[in-house]
């Protein structure tokens, strides 16, 4: 069976991509839970992380001894190794459009991704307040996300009708603009609902939220409360 | 036939990639290049890119009227689009692999990237020596990279054994090592000269070196020649 590596899943928003298209797809999958330390550079993460990933990072897959890592290299790896479900959307303009966001994604958005970390089961709406008032990039990288959501083809729908890769992507963001409360039209709203309510989500969010373990470094905006 | 959108070809190191597949793999395709403004939001360059692509960046790939944009994105389209070709490796184990330094190199090495942009006709070994001493990162960054790239088969060979999306994706870095002169092994060398005797390399480094605008934003280590 394959094995994933993970992280917390409160925190760590590129383990949640690969996690939730094994779910959604239903592909048997092991779950390995790597908790990161509480201070940087503590406890013994970093050590059994790099026993089974050179690079020293999650998410990581096995399958059959072989290691992909990279959550993006994951998808793709999973959407060629399972061709009869449809991991990307079947038809070629919309697995193109999916490809390009999932992309940009990838390599992009650097200030929500710095500004606002995932953190699922905090409620930090006046940080997110003060956050959007002050960073004119946070503003640009949230309008160019619900230009690109707005896109999709049903309002209730995911991003290509179906649920693919490319929602696994933008999901993090999801909880991001949740948590922080962000100002967002009503047709990002429905899309943020109905990616909620996804079984793998609803999955995915109900661990992170049952969490307890508090990683200082990932909690610039609040202290454990006593 | 395909048209590719890319900026100057001595700065834009994401519009090298595609560029360095379609030409490897002799694809027909049309260039059409926009140039960088001097100074930031000077000129044209924005206004012509939204007119194609929303998301207003290089490199864009325009297919019978469908649009596909991000490198990874682009070059994960035209190894769909051209299966009797080996754009990415035909066994699965190199494949995964290739998909995974990719990935790695698409949302990584923040520190290389942005104290080493992309200059291919300058010669900054000086300012490498420096930014070698002074940022711990970067030496991180560089040994992360030659640990990748002494796993490949063969030393006097691509990543993969033959040119592969691999490889482009990796070419941007080669030519930062030479611009910064960077201290790297004789294996790193090796494939360093590899990349850079590869025909698709060589039209686009020379084209780069021949190019005579100066785009001030993009050249924080000297003054432009009286
Ligand atoms: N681009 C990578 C990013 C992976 C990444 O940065 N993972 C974090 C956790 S969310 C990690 O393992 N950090 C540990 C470290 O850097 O020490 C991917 O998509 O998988
Ligand atoms: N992740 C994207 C990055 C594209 C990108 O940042 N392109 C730069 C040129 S190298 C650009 O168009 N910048 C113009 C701008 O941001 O205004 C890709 O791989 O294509």
């Amino acid at each position: 069976m394959m094995q994933l590596y993970i992280a917390n899943k409160n925190y760590s928003s590129w383990s949640m991509r690969p996690w939730l298209v094994l779910k959604a797809f239903d592909l048997a999958f092991e779950e390995i839970q790597l908790n990161f330390p509480c201070e940087r550079g503590e406890g013994d993460f970093k050590q059994r992380v790099l026993e089974i990933n050179p690079n020293g990072k999650v998410p990581a897959l096995l399958d059959q001894g072989m290691l992909i890592w990279d959550s993006l290299a994951i998808c793709e790896y999973l959407a060629e190794q399972y061709p009869e479900q449809a991991l990307w959307p079947r038809d070629v303009q919309q697995r193109a459009w999916a490809r390009s966001i999932s992309a940009e994604m990838h390599s992009g958005f650097t200030d929500l991704r710095s500004l606002c970390g995932m953190n699922i089961r905090a409620n930090l709406a006046e940080v997110g307040t003060k956050l959007w008032q002050e960073h004119s990039g946070l503003r640009q990288d949230v309008a160019r996300i619900e230009h690109i959501w707005v896109e999709r083809p049903a309002v209730d729908g995911f991003l290509c009708g179906e649920f693919s890769i490319a929602d696994a992507f933008y999901a993090p963001v999801v909880t991001r603009f949740m948590t922080y409360a962000l100002p967002v039209s009503a047709n990002s709203q429905h899309y943020m609902q109905r990616v909620m309510q996804h079984p793998a989500m609803r999955a995915w969010v109900h661990a992170a939220s049952q969490e307890a373990m508090w990683v200082n470094y990932l909690e610039p905006y609040q202290k454990p409360a006593k």
